[in-house]
């Protein structure tokens, strides 16, 4: 085959390649088609594609809309907000999204996040402000998203890693738990605050006081019982899933009956008591674009809308991988902030994939982005026809409901995995769990961003320099520490850098070496072997070098030098070779000691074959 | 050879190894000598060391006196403050350090920087909290050394980089260089800001009004004239380096003589007046160890302490590289501690190793640590003796001097090789350089230590995937890139990962290895050659993975078993072969699946040989 030199340059424009050579009209539609899938999808619509979201669409509803009312209460906001947010930002989505399983609306993280963000900024959770900062922080949600998106910066988001996602949820889901046995309970005196010694504070008070509400325990607990085991039956069998989905909207209509026959609002079980009805109203003028708010609300915006991708995106890859299409970071976090820019001039707040919604949406049978579609509409006829029904439903449910969604958000298994694979990420995992436990959202983040790089850093700083050997029978030469087969060479040292060679690590680097070198010429005398004459490095991990790593590899060469012993280089790659050659260091090391591989300067510098 | 198993643990051990089996005794004695090398060197002094040093010693004592007077200036202190550290700190730094070439007193960048620092905090440099602050800042410099090289974080200093310190010390030449035209020029108004437009602006002024001095101007012009061509003359004849160690003091004792007998200082010729003779007063109890002048004192006193490390270690380095002995980077930093902490206790300002006098030092022929020894005798010889001569020295001299001092600290073939080595090393150079010029040190340093770790996190962010092919004749495997005669096999792709696999990272490395694959089964599709059936990812260069890293691993084998393709890997290194076995992904891909090398992988599964 030949040889294909500018590939990887090519490749790098993969994505432009199809603009090529195409009229102006095309390229425009081309490119309206890639801003709006469905453009794309739409032509090749089936009626068995209709019939697969329609199922879809209808089973997300029935669990949407229980959720939606509960997560409002997770944000402080009246029910409708949330319920708006279900019924304007999957038609974006549908209309934007590249995923065909993702279902979209308010998530309990980020309702939670938002809820205990603003509280800090406002305490009246019914004032009007309140409300205005919600909807200010749901438009720079959007615009974060939207301009990570643009500008391609959607790595930006891999940084919040998986083992610092795993903790922050779990932590999360502890909090979530606990602010809603305020609910669950009936507790009528409760923290406003979201970490968990003031919680359990609130419990134990309540506790000690006799504060709770029997009957509104009793629908809240046999509610919460009822909806663990048919989540349990529902990930046993998978056949069954229908069963979890629609056992919250089952749960509401059941209690909502019983506190209608039984009266058991006026005994104090609180209730929903008013959802607004009719279509959303228009919430721009709404927004703080000025003011004392608009930093606050930027910033509750940001954090929000990151950990709102970071969801979304995990989502979709998950699916992307499962049904095996490529999902374009960059194009999701678009879609994900137009959804939300329109979002908040339509009084929503922050929607997002959700992993439960998502997962029913997939095994309801979903085939496109069209279920969002369906489940738009069915939130829409509710919001229209149906708002009055929930007048009697106990915020109990709700709270059972929200609890039930959060034993999602704890994975054991995963942290036992992180334990197990890297202690390190541990830390993190740990960082951001006990962050968002007793101090907050932010800095759980905060914490669990900073281990990780600390953590980089440090693998860059402290590379590993490993003894080669050659491994019997072959031409290869490996760690000795790892294959303890593996034999050093007569009068010759042959070590591996672990790293690309930077100014944080020449120093180490090159003392690492030298060390090597005094060490194995101290053991060889002891065993009355010859002294060490090549010291041969392997740099085939070593990617990159910047000036201060080209300065150390000279000063490395004058210090072998002077102890008598030849400096050898083996498997350069390309960046390291430009570089040593731009410096002259490849003159001063010679040539004749560069090697294409630590066999051929074996072979040129190494005893002779009978001696091996 | 046998393996040797546990090497790499045993040379982390190194330094301790000399205490093993030790008797108490002996293990206090061995620990003062490492704590004091001067117990183990002293011990075998001859008297041709004597001489070596003696000369070394007094000729750098010739150039540091009045570079101490002139630094001094710098600090805008009184000049008795930078002498007192010459006598002082070399004591110490002889009987702790263990270079044998560092000639130790006050430099020009750390004098600067104090100067600087202290005037942004109390206006008025007569002031006596001035002088107090200076003393707080040198204990902090001295405890954030000692601290550093106690808890042996030595290799933070290598966060600053080689790129950043000449981008820095470039831009402090500059610096430092207008400043010294009011004293050079006689400009009585001058600006006390230390940016690069204030300085042009009180020149532009001076120049303007006419204001300054002729017979300074004539002085400070001629003095640094000879300097620079003194200094040449130094440069192009090693052994004339003794002509540019005199001239200083040549010139400091020639303008004395001058203004003496023509009593210039009569007409408007600024001299040095007085310095107070006699040994070092206790300055203990003038050290802020409470007061708003703490938290300044002590940041000051860090950013001193660390950027005089980073010269001093940096000049030990050159030095015993060239003399073939080795630094302990976390000693020097104790010795460099101690010698700060007892000099702001005896009314020193910080002291370090000086470039210009470690070069004279060197070149005068010193033997040990002990021509420090020598300097400071001759310095308290000055102080208690001499004194009143400088009382007609002219302050350009001074000015001159400094000047001439900071053309060391240019260093232009530094900056192109840096530009033609590598651009982002450039980028860092520049922040340092412009930082310093037009913001102020601690700036500088920042922004230039900033991009130094955003390279970092983008190389690890963003590492290079490349395409291998088999070099025709060998079993070797190389980047087609790089190796243009390599050839492709029918139906493998063989990629290399250039970097640890981590969180930032694996999402961006499995979608470049799964956009290869698409890639290279259309270009072979379009020659008609068979699809690709195996790819193996060579993992030499992956030297960690993380719980992220495993989880894309884990994706990309099902996005591959999707397309039918098998997933390979060779060269596993020990951390990842041990992480992919806890995971459980070692079973998942399949024993058969792992190779010890690319070739390995290639005979199993490639086509037969005769295909080849």
């Amino acid at each position: 085959m030949k040889p294909l030199g500018t590939l990887l340059s090519m490749a790098d424009n993969y994505s432009l390649r199809k603009y090529k050579g195409k009229t102006k009209t095309r390229k425009l539609y081309l490119f309206l088609q890639s801003l709006f899938p469905i453009l794309d999808w739409g032509r090749y619509y089936t009626f068995t594609n209709l019939r697969g979201d329609f199922i879809a669409g209808l089973t997300t509803a029935f669990l949407c809309i229980p959720q939606d009312i509960a997560y409002a209460k997770l944000a402080n906001l009246d029910p409708h907000h949330a319920l708006y947010a279900s019924f304007v930002t999957p038609l974006v989505y549908a209309a934007m999204g590249s995923s065909r399983d993702i279902a979209i609306g308010p998530a309990a993280v980020v309702s939670l996040l938002l809820g205990a963000m603003i509280s800090n900024e406002i305490r009246d959770h019914k004032s009007h402000e309140y409300l205005r900062l919600a909807f200010t922080a749901t438009f720079f949600a959007g615009i974060t998203q939207l301009t990570l998106g643009v500008l391609r910066l959607g790595f930006l988001i891999d940084f919040l890693s998986h083992a610092a996602i795993v903790g922050f949820m779990s932590g999360a889901a502890i909090i979530i738990t606990l602010q809603q046995l305020k609910g669950l309970l009936g507790i009528p005196h409760f923290t406003k605050k979201t970490d968990v010694i003031s919680g359990i504070g609130s419990v134990k008070t309540a506790i000690l006081h006799h504060e709770w509400n029997l009957e509104t325990m009793i629908i809240g607990t046999s509610c919460l019982v009822f909806l663990l085991i048919t989540k349990y039956i529902g990930k046993k069998r998978k056949k069954l899933f229908w069963v979890a989905a629609i056992a919250p909207m089952t749960c509401v209509i059941v209690s909502t009956i019983c506190v209608y026959i039984t009266r058991a609002d006026e005994r104090g079980v609180l209730t929903v008591t008013y959802i607004k009805g009719g279509l959303n109203s228009v919430s721009a003028n709404e927004i703080f674009f000025r003011g004392k708010y608009l930093v606050p609300g930027f910033r509750i915006g940001a954090v929000a809308g990151i950990v709102a991708l970071t969801e979304a995106v995990s989502i979709g890859r998950t699916f992307a991988a499962m049904k095996h299409y490529t999902l374009d970071g960059n194009k999701e976090m678009v879609a994900m902030g137009t959804m939300n820019v329109v979002g908040s001039l339509t009084s929503c707040i922050v929607a997002t994939g959700s992993f439960s919604r998502s997962a029913v949406n997939n095994m309801a049978g979903c085939e496109t982005a069209a279920s969002n579609i369906v489940l738009s509409i069915v939130v829409l006829l509710v919001l229209t026809l149906f708002t009055p029904v929930f007048k009697y439903t106990p915020s109990a449910v709700l709270s059972a409901i929200i609890i039930a969604a959060a034993t999602n958000l704890v994975n054991i298994n995963a942290v036992i995995m992180i334990w197990k694979i890297d202690k390190f990420d541990f830390m993190v995992c740990m960082g951001a769990f006990f962050g968002v436990i007793f101090i907050n959202v932010e800095y759980s983040l905060l914490i669990a961003v900073s281990i990780s790089f600390v953590k980089i850093v440090w693998r860059v700083t402290r590379p590993k320099v490993v003894v080669l050997g050659k491994i019997p029978g072959t031409s290869i030469y490996r760690n000795i520490e790892q294959y303890p087969k593996a034999f050093q060479i007569t009068a010759m040292l042959i070590l591996r850098v672990d790293s690309p060679i930077y100014f944080t690590n020449c120093n180490f680097v090159k003392d690492r070496i030298l060390r090597w070198l005094r060490y194995e010429n101290e053991e060889r005398a002891e065993c009355d072997l010859a002294e060490i004459e090549y010291l041969v490095v392997d740099m085939s991990a070593v990617s990159d070098i910047d000036s201060s790593g080209i300065r150390s590899l000279e000063g490395l060469y004058h210090s072998l030098e002077k102890r008598q012993v030849q400096l050898v280089l083996a498997n350069l790659g390309k960046i390291v070779m430009e570089k040593l050659q731009t410096s002259k260091l490849t003159d001063l090391i010679g040539p004749n000691k560069i090697f294409l591989s630590v066999a051929g300067a074996v072979i040129t510098y190494g005893p002779k074959r009978e001696e091996l």
